[in-house]
């Protein structure tokens, strides 16, 4: 059983860049590791018409005004609102599948949001992605080229269709000994409860 | 200037159940008093196309494992899933405009609550609000009737609005120096900063 915290998040979720900038610390911790799994949470939350912020304003200004507070609860720059929404054809997401498969998806999931909220590049954006990439030293071609493959389309597919059995729908999600937490606002809770799952 | 933490809030609202049963305390261990504010926050809800539960099944079943986490979390008894949604009618409600004014609110949200969780008495259930003002000393045709005036409807009205124009959108919400704190889950967020902004 893989003993690790299982992180079910979306490139272009705004929430999610809290949890991006602070879980790995935070996990390490609680002493334990972070499995980081992207999946289309777009897709999901579109099924289940969840849509909470397009067409509502008032949310929508909240939201952002609470995402600030909380990064500076939790010592994270915040520069101000970027662009929203991103990552209109999924490629962001897609390399993310890739680069977890590959062993890099916490770097490559940090830069990415770095350079959306702190320098409005956004996420799936090919000069902003490419960028990103080479910053980690990576070939942007090749690894859009494997983005793109049928192979990663069916992972993230499947990575989906696991998030949806689990009754998981939206991002972040955090999955502790079969329960789910969402919201970075629920990382502690789900650290506590896979703690109290794994003694 | 009111140096109290104001709580608006909606009789009918799940995760208010949590901050009415341990707000008062919180709030004392803080130093700070709280002003009980209802008001419709399912007329603003549906002025904003904002529906979060209602036709959404998964959504709606992560909320309620999610608020018994919580509740055991915080201490709160929790006794399984009560009746969903209550007070089609208001009245739950307009009595509470009445406890405000009169300045009974707080035992009566918490009576109210603790019937409707514990006991499965929804709020605004005739023979459960009878009850619920009768073990508060109160005569229930007595308040009901005022509850059902057209001042009470007045100001049910206007704290609505001032609700709406501080951009508020859920219950419950805490208001502190300007500005608005959603969720039971941003208690602590609300008093720290009532802290901060009163010194």
């Amino acid at each position: 059983m893989d003993e690790r915290l299982d992180l079910f998040f979306f490139y272009g979720s705004t929430y999610t860049y809290l949890t991006v900038m602070r879980v790995e610390e935070a996990a390490a911790r609680a002493g334990v590791g972070i499995r980081w799994r992207p999946f289309n949470a777009r897709e999901i939350m579109l099924e289940q018409d969840n849509i909470p912020f397009r067409d509502k304003p008032v949310k929508r200004r909240y939201m952002w005004r609470d995402v600030e507070r909380r990064a500076v609860r939790h010592g994270i720059p915040f520069e101000g609102i970027p662009t929203y929404p991103v990552d209109p054809d999924l490629l962001a997401n897609r390399v993310g599948i890739v680069a977890a498969a590959e062993g890099w998806c916490p770097e490559y999931t940090r830069e990415t949001y770095r350079a959306w909220f702190l320098e409005d590049r956004p996420p799936g954006e090919p000069e902003s992605l490419a960028a990103v990439l080479r910053s980690l030293g990576k070939d942007p071609d090749d690894v859009i080229s494997r983005a793109q493959s049928q192979e990663t389309r069916e992972r993230f597919a499947s990575e989906t269709e696991a998030a949806r059995n689990m009754g998981i729908f939206g991002s972040p999600t955090f999955v502790a000994g079969g329960e789910i937490f969402w919201g970075d606002d629920r990382l502690d809770d789900a650290l506590q409860w896979h703690g109290a799952v794994s003694r």
